[in-house]
């Protein structure tokens, strides 16, 4: 079902006082993986920026199953749908030592071309596996 | 509705290379913005944590409508209801110089004591207005 | 001596696993801080940066004296020096509980245009006191 | 000269509105990196805090010589020398695709038990070559 998985590390500065990683973080680590994934596929987000082509997250829903701790390895894994105008990424963050569902997120986005909603990118369309 | 409300400036380091607050950011106003809400009410967030009560965020759903920029000041808003065992906190960030509705929120958490879920905290349910 | 102050208060996602703000984020006041100062002078750094012209740090010195807790109020003060073509930015931080120095900051900034270094800016030659 | 190395890659998120890695973000490598370095000789920087033992940063320089920016991967490499009771990181860190340097810094830090200043640490001084 997933089309990439990035291996990350949690580093010790991402942790709050509660001596986990901080419910802010995920989202780097989502964005990350996103756009760790465009770049396998040779699409730049930055560069994308620069040519005035903006990808924009719209709706984000984030279940927080289990907590990362320092010095925990994890899988971040993603598969991407196409839903009329957005495009949906389904990103899921599991431990590594014991394979366990930490982090469940869809991530709801849309393309802007100078502030100007799109229907859709070719080069992202390209990367949707049907 | 709304029963707390904190008025925050946007900070430039905030911002990413679209020139607007990084998606992950607003998940900071938003805890901190419950934070003071909680320390308004005499209920300090560490010093529960230093007690082993922690209040844990389980689910989070954020619409992004409108983007904040730097010099930016806004108002953060939020009201919280009990549903189950869970306290469900409605937030809501406004730009404050058009009124504009920029994030909408809906965070879901629970308390635990030592790791164990607890049903409710009679601190948390004292600010729960009927 | 200092020419600018600004009051702020600890967030808690800013604390570390040690319970204290994380070294990095003092960075982030600092830097605050500056740009606030040229705000209340009707400076911009975000509008300077949309007209080719950045203020960039060249070198950081701080002694952290003291450490900040969650819900600290603290005041980031500053003033600044031309030493050749360098804008220095001396910045202390104290707790506004007893007045304790945290923080002693050194930043030395040079202005360039369009990534050309240069000799310094009017706007910002106005600003240093004699 | 150096001891220990580290390879990361920039992310966006690390990218402020004038798209380089923020000055504040370096900290954030530099202590990562030292954590790293410290659990490749098994000593871990959250194990000792749970005992009460902490690093503690008690003064920063860094030199600003070159800018990250999105993609760049770059070498983050350290060696440490004990100066009375402070450890002292010395911290390069250099673009990999053309070797650049990018950060000079020096991070001088002491160790504390439960609050009080120790003479060092035999678990750090055997990290110290002669």
């Amino acid at each position: 079902m997933y089309t990439y998985e990035l291996e990350m590390k949690v580093r010790d500065y991402e942790c709050d006082l509660q001596g986990i990683v901080n419910n802010s973080v995920y989202q780097n680590y989502l964005e990350h993986t996103r756009h760790e994934f465009l770049l396998a596929h040779d699409v730049s987000f930055s560069d994308l920026h620069d040519q005035g082509i903006d990808a924009v997250v719209a709706r984000v829903q984030i279940a927080y199953k289990n907590s990362l701790r320092p010095k925990d390895l994890f899988l971040s894994k993603l598969y991407v749908k196409k839903e009329g105008v957005k495009y949906v990424f389904y990103q899921d963050i599991y431990r590594k030592a014991d394979n366990k569902l930490c982090i469940k997120a869809k991530i709801e986005s849309v393309v802007t071309q100078n502030g100007k909603l799109l229907n859709g990118l070719p080069v992202f369309d390209a990367l949707i596996q049907e």
